[in-house]
């Protein structure tokens, strides 16, 4: 794949987002130097490492992460664009090398809409891919202060506590709510808090604007995994990349199943507790918490966190960055892909 | 396991070593430092992680890397003792991580005698755990200067790189001498003359004495890798931790195996060539390749590597850690475990 046509093939994602409101044009050229930042950190001598990371890097992704970091830094007027621009392709990696680690511990077919790099490309060299990409976030987290490396390597050690503690509660019906959320702080929600904070941190904020902008990446992260959680049962194949109804198919504990299992819904209940649920039940299952009150009170649940994190933006000083971060959280909730 | 047990389990691999020679007493006071660093860096509150790495790093490993790096920074004088034990922590990590997922790609059995973490917990935590010891390898890393920090990730991309590239020879009968040295250059030699360079620039070295000392790792670690193979043929599974034969049975292109094929050896190269090669084959092959000239030949290639190891020796000032790591080269070389 040559370079322009990775140009190309990265748009679609950006400007889905893009398309639906305008609030990150602000960040858009330093968008692109994340983008070409990560085309040469797949630059790798053996063929296969640089196209399973192309195969991902390249097929959409959203960016939301680095967009997240910039905004930070930059609504606290930050001005070394490449530093910032440098932190924010390592947490983009971080994220890309966890999704392919993830499809081979869920066995995924797809991923975005194409197949799965896991299937594509085999185990074993997708497994060294991710390796290959987190050491490549590294390279570019190590040049940072000991603050930095920490935090950024706090939000891996979490990743990791949180595919563990996804685990234990896969297709298990004593999920509470609690294990849900820390599961979704570790899982989702660590890669934009760390992004938000470093930003703000780099940018010089105060120690209190630091962990207010934690705060709004923490939230909006939750709101964010809630809303996908949703789109997993309402969503359109097509607009996902994925068919829906892929969580009660994995077992993962999602937020409309653990709801549907808390209100005492048998159906949901059963298809999320069988290690082997058949197409019967898993129709039954999405049908039942379509008809329940689930969708409705986890739409609830992400709006309550969204706005948490839009408090947390209104204290951040007045700046299009600050709006930038505003409009995020609002496109996360009313996203449909 | 307790810290206590642990420091009892980490005895056999170390005493190994230190029983045939005590060229390590001048830094054992370190490596107990690196041991105790190994395990607080394993320490997770999600008991899977924990107990997959305390598998791993109690197991007896040599501790190789870490004497390597903390005997070349000695040998220049260095002082700073918690930098040089932090550094070797990590080049410890990066190497144990890396066994977890060589595990998985392999399918392996066994590991330094004991069920392999793979098979005793399955995949998908497996996985997991290498990650987190990736990451906690970068957490002791990613404190020093960026020089160091590029170098360690340098050897991680070679270990990648390393792992891709054998696969592509894995049962391929077209693997050139060549090919074999890129590989060990890449997946063994990488943490040696990487823990060797950065002790030796940590402690103040200047560039030709670090290129220099850089060079000992390098040999030594290709002369590791080839006493290894030697050894998978006619070592005492007892003493290895797993039968022999294994590289055959796995399809690698390791020295014995190579020089057969090269020196036309049909038993060998059948096998090698198989994909599912039956007891027979391997039986015929492993008793091929000790009546033919492979075993002798390796072991005079891992000679004239570390050979070349004890040149760079000399060009170091005199003192107690460049005996070190002079008899370091001549126990890997008579080894038979």
């Amino acid at each position: 794949m040559s370079d322009s046509d990775v140009a190309s093939a990265v748009e679609p994602g950006l400007s889905l987002l893009r398309g639906a409101d305008e609030p990150f044009s602000c960040v858009s050229a330093e968008l692109q130097l994340v983008e070409e930042n990560l085309i040469r950190a797949i630059r790798s001598r053996e063929r296969d490492l640089t196209n399973i990371s192309a195969h991902l890097v390249h097929s959409g992704g959203k960016r939301i992460r680095p967009m997240v970091t910039l905004l930070a830094y930059f609504a606290f007027g930050g001005k070394r664009i490449q530093d910032i621009v440098d932190i924010a392709t390592a947490i983009e990696l971080i994220h890309t090398a966890t999704l392919l680690h993830d499809d081979i511990i869920d066995g995924a077919e797809t991923r975005r809409g194409k197949e799965s790099a896991y299937k594509k490309f085999g185990l074993k060299s997708t497994l060294v891919a991710g390796d290959f990409l987190f050491i490549k976030a590294f390279e570019f987290a190590g040049k940072f202060d000991e603050t930095v490396v920490q935090w950024t390597a706090d939000a891996c050690t979490l990743l990791t506590e949180g595919e563990i503690l996804q685990g234990l509660f896969n297709r298990n019906r004593a999920v509470t709510l609690e294990d849900y959320l820390e599961i979704v702080k570790r899982k989702t929600a660590s890669l934009f808090h760390t992004g938000a904070r470093v930003g703000a941190y780099l940018a010089g904020a105060n120690s209190a604007l630091v962990e207010e902008t934690e705060r709004y990446g923490l939230n909006m992260g939750i709101a964010f995994q809630m809303v996908d959680d949703v789109l997993d049962v309402v969503g359109h194949p097509d607009l996902l990349g994925k068919p829906t109804g892929m969580d009660l198919r994995d077992g993962n504990p999602a937020l409309p199943i653990i709801l549907a299992v808390i209100n005492g819904d048998l159906a949901v209940s059963e298809a999320f507790n069988c290690s082997t649920p058949n197409e019967q039940q898993i129709g039954a299952a999405l049908a039942a918490i379509k008809a329940g009150a689930s969708i409705r009170e986890a739409r609830r649940l992400s709006k309550r966190y969204a706005e948490a994190a839009l408090v947390s933006v209104t204290k951040l000083p007045a700046s299009k960055y600050r709006n930038g971060l505003k409009s995020l959280v609002q496109l996360i909730v009313d996203r449909d892909f």
